[in-house]
């Protein structure tokens, strides 16, 4: 049984073929710049040969339609016929307040993801786009809308409401949602898988750090807290966004700095985190090393992202009354051990002790605590294409 | 020797004059409505009789030069002699980061506090004010300005700079400052005292919980982070502020609701914070009473600001390594027994116990925590015009 899984930006398109009965990815590949005169899909078989399709693809119905014909094609295809293809999934960023879980995708729910646009302009718009496409071009195979923000909705309401003006909440929808939710949730379980333990009696804090990084807490197996928040601007620091931050800087960049709104929050957005306190990068590659060869801001600005992971999770561990295991995932939790050693400095007051034997690991699942540390600290590669992938196959089976 | 206090606001000024060999104090007051047609002055001496002047006092000067004629009256006076003064300490918001310790006001300093207006652009007009007042009525007494932020300019570089652009620090000074500073000060070496130990040995957690509320880590006698930031808007939850929260819905409200960026500011430091969730009231008493009543959104309101300083909390013990003890102080810090007791509730996986018993208590310095609390949780009333007055001995004793 095959799923595809997609996953739609403003000008690209990722998309795996997973054979569900053996997890195995049958082929991925990626399609960039969509809509410009030098489109060009990337795809790769399962034992890595490449295939390049140069093109104009001038929107998300041709770059879906060559990814068809690229997964039929006789000599770098997988399938033979589009049939196989039992059913499609598709990751979207936000399904507002209405979606806790994943959900079969007809024309209600379509109306509802267009009403969530306005809570995530620049992503909801072309995650709608390839459903639509899919759903043209494959009329009769069922289509999955698993959301970033669903595993988030169990938060409870001194978690997610912000201390504002509570007409804000009701009339605009301001409140936390949190994203990154599918990571967190296949994180988590697979967790459980390892140990071997039901987590729904486990105090869990997953760190999914790559260029955009959140922590959740999740507790009996429910996201109790999460750092991201109305938007994917809040919590730590981030490789170009701010993450919490006085809200009167916001304002302060507008009345007293002339900027514009649009700049203010393009600044926010994209210009700060790590690479706005070091001006060096935001890749924590090229920072570990121009740190290493003495470059101050570059050391700050990794300090001061370890900085705000450790008071983060200690906050978390507060929500729910103390931590039983860490995890670490994502570009960074998976493969920076100065990262993940740095983060849990001086938490041995909680309980928590690495080995840096153990540590010394990139991108595999393993335990990096020491035999006498209270909390378990794990690293585990995520896998948001599988996880779509398995809820897909979840809905469907509960229809 | 005496020690006259002031704190001027914009259209009001606090006073109280300080026998410093008792650390009595000899009457304390406050001018209201200064500028407008109906100001008034109300004095109190020590033995609480009031005394009233009505009046229109135009400016500060005016109402400084009424409170010295007070300070004199043969019924209602203290002193004979306006030389018995021995010095002013003027409370002044915002020092930036020029001022980390109080200081005799000269030319030069006058001239730095007025660069500070742009980064205090509320509270230091006023302040300057009343220093050039005093100045004026009293040319021969000495001036010493005591800084909010002052006791703050000990945090590390990750605590206080931002994950924003770094040139927007060079070049606008924004970054954590900190406020109530004074106060944390007070109540930190009050501890030391109290418990006859040195706090250059301790980690203390400060939790001033006033209209205005903030949370400040002490290791080592020493304020090494604070929940307020580049303005008294971020942090914790307050009675009309909002704290943190996702930075970009001070944008989305301009771009996206209508708002001004004044009225931006407006809603975040006037409306929001616990008033703003409950829409009853910003007054502690007044959501206790709600709350009990069944008022659902007073009930999440206080939820919200107890869920959020207990994360802070655990926030500073992780970024000091742990927390030997825990001070509540100011109107809701002093006075709430139940602000106490939730703030704490499930966090003795940090060793933290408190005694109901002992936490029934208003307005006194009294040990809460239980016997075996590994953490000790006291109750210490600030006195922020005691404080004033000790800095401004110090310094005049270090000339």
């Amino acid at each position: 049984m095959k799923i595809l899984v997609i996953n739609c930006g403003s000008s690209s398109l990722k998309y795996q073929l997973i054979e569900m009965n053996t997890e195995e990815v049958m082929c991925q590949g990626l399609v960039e710049r969509i809509g410009l005169a030098d489109s060009v899909l990337t795809h790769k078989n399962p034992i890595g040969k490449k295939y390049v399709v140069n093109g104009k693809f001038t929107n998300h119905k041709e770059a879906i339609n060559i990814v068809l014909e690229t997964l039929l094609d006789k000599k770098y295809g997988v399938i033979q016929d589009i049939n196989e293809i039992y059913a499609v999934g598709h990751r979207v960023v936000h399904g507002g307040e209405k979606y806790s879980n994943s959900v079969l995708i007809d024309d209600e729910v379509l109306c509802h993801l267009e009403e969530c646009i306005k809570l995530a302009p620049i992503h909801n718009p072309p995650n709608i786009t390839g459903i639509k496409a899919c759903k043209e071009l494959m009329p009769n195979t069922p289509m999955i809308a698993v959301f970033d923000t669903a595993f988030h909705q169990t938060m409870p309401q001194e978690a997610y409401i912000y201390p504002i003006e509570y007409s804000l909440y009701e009339k605009y929808g301001i409140r936390k949602y949190g994203f990154h939710g599918t990571s967190h949730k296949y994180v988590s379980q697979k967790l459980g898988e390892v140990l071997n333990r039901d987590i729904k009696d486990m105090k869990i804090i997953s760190c999914h750090l790559g260029n955009g990084a959140s922590i959740c807490a999740i507790k009996d197996g429910k996201s109790i807290d999460t750092s991201m928040g109305f938007t994917p601007l809040a919590g730590i620091a981030m490789g170009t966004r701010c993450g919490n931050i006085d809200p009167s800087i916001s304002t302060f960049l507008i009345e007293e700095c002339g900027y514009t709104p649009e700049e203010a929050s393009d600044s926010l957005n994209k210009k700060s985190g790590v690479l706005g306190i070091s001006g060096v990068s935001s890749d924590f590659r090229d920072l570990e090393k121009s740190a290493l060869e003495g470059n101050r801001r570059a050391k700050l600005a990794l300090d001061i992202f370890y900085y705000r992971i450790r008071g983060q999770i200690a906050a978390y561990a507060a929500h729910m009354g103390g931590v039983d295991a860490i995890i670490f995932t994502a570009g960074i939790g998976e493969n920076s051990s100065i990262t993940r050693k740095s983060c849990l400095e001086g938490m041995d007051f909680l309980g928590i002790k690495i080995d840096d034997k153990w540590n010394d690991v990139r991108g595999e699942i393993v335990e990096i605590s020491t035999e006498d540390s209270q909390v378990k600290v794990f690293v585990i590669p995520t896998n948001e294409e599988l996880m779509i992938a398995n809820e897909t196959l979840e809905v469907l089976n509960n229809i």
